[in-house]
């Protein structure tokens, strides 16, 4: 069976390790630290494990799963190390502002982004099957090569993963709205209740509403700038969008426009229903 | 033990009824449905139960769970039946819009509101310990008695509710911060998603952190639009103040001032736990 290279052995790395090697691959983990190596070989995570990106020479595939400001860095050092027809791919969770320059980098680049994660993080909360139903979009560029996106699409389908494929630019807009922006927004209204001349009440009165609305706003605080760093210009655009739709629904609360009002929040919770897989 | 009245038997009603006549109290339910006193019989929620207001002459407090729109008219409609020194209170999520008034009708009036609820509606959904550790503000105005204040109070704490006390018009602006607030918020998350370019893509992609931070907003329309209309000024407020934050935050992004971003959510993250009971 084909020999898979994995870089980065957080959650992410680690997870796809434990599934790849259960489907009878030959998988190689390289993490630089040498203690998260021994844990991998320890746990039965990796056929072969180490810190040197040299071990990967034999991989058809490798996935990069360090963290994102990592990416780039570690395709340049891997090109000494490898064959010319191997594909690289990534789990990065913003693809814009890495897949065209890991293609310069890299012609056999393929992004990736399998959309699975817990609050934990690192080697220690890697598991089997965390990929199983999660979306893994896959964005090849118009001159991306067929053969990597079949060969990823392929290994995407037998982790059970429901595949996409779509550009960057597109990834980037839709991961804006329903993960980057959700982040913003939650932050924003603890923000607004701490600043509130009643917040020592809101404190004592919020129940589960405000704590949902609130998780990924209170989560945390690395990813959150992370993700506006990379995905800032689509971040940018879905809040402008927030706040010009937040405008036009108040104009019903001032106007007192109620039968316009529920007819909007008759809307929003049928249209919920689309974004809930059961 | 005294006697309690409970004018609306569905969820709060029902709930209300079942702790307190579990306490030893004497309780007695009108509905408008002979269907609902049925149900409240057969259940053994009350110790009496009828469609006429007449059965609540002896009664020495009278919880109103009724919609916020009949508890106005049914103290109204209570006045003519009761001896002068009962004391009425409602479990109403929105207080300046009733206690003043109900208070003018009524001087033995203590603004209640209960904040406990399930998905469910009815009184079928009722259910023993509703209200165990949930919070109870009771709205006393300036000149409110301090026997009715006490005697609700008294009944309260029995429940195993936390008490709080505050004017009618920081509940509304509380409540509008940590309850009404996330419901207008969630709705336009949903809206602007639908609206959206990626839609179709974001409805596959979204995950946990969409399905959190819309769960509110795609709740009961009609609930919602009544929030707004009885807490319009609050809620409006809460409204402005979230758009001047958010543009505020924008700016952060806008200037890539990464460092103040990653600040302002080290510091969402942890407020949030004040917000969150164990």
């Amino acid at each position: 069976m084909s020999e898979i290279g994995i870089v980065g052995l957080g959650l992410i790395g680690g997870s796809l390790a434990l599934d790849l090697k259960a489907l009878g691959y030959h998988v190689t983990g390289v993490s630089r630290k040498p203690r998260t190596c021994e844990i991998a070989l320890e746990k039965g995570m990796v056929d072969r494990s180490g810190v040197s990106l040299d071990l990967l020479s034999g991989a058809e595939i490798i996935f990069i799963c360090t963290p994102m400001s990592l990416i780039l860095p570690t395709i340049g050092d891997l090109i000494p190390h490898i064959e010319p027809g191997t594909i690289i791919t990534d789990v990065g969770s913003v693809k814009g502002a890495i897949v065209s320059q890991a293609t310069e980098l890299w012609p056999h680049f393929v992004g990736g982004h399998p959309m699975a994660g817990t609050s934990e993080q690192g080697i220690n909360a890697a598991q089997r099957d965390l990929f199983k139903n999660a979306p893994y979009v896959i964005t090849p560029l118009p001159h991306t090569s067929m053969t990597g996106v079949e060969k990823l699409s392929k290994i995407v389908e037998q982790l059970g993963c429901r595949l996409y494929q779509c550009s960057p630019e597109a990834h980037d807009r839709a991961v804006a709205l329903i993960s980057h922006l959700p982040v913003v927004l939650g932050a924003n209204l603890i923000d607004v209740c701490m600043a509130a001349q009643e917040s020592e009440l809101a404190q004592n009165l919020a129940s589960s509403g405000f704590r949902d609305t609130s998780r990924v706003g209170g989560g945390n605080p690395e990813l959150g700038t992370m993700m506006a760093r990379y995905n800032r210009s689509a971040l940018l655009q879905s809040l402008r969008d927030y706040q010009d739709n937040l405008t036009r629904l108040m104009g019903y609360i001032e106007s007192e426009n109620w039968e316009g009002l529920e007819a909007i929040l008759q809307y929003t919770q049928k249209s919920r229903a689309l974004f809930i897989k059961p």
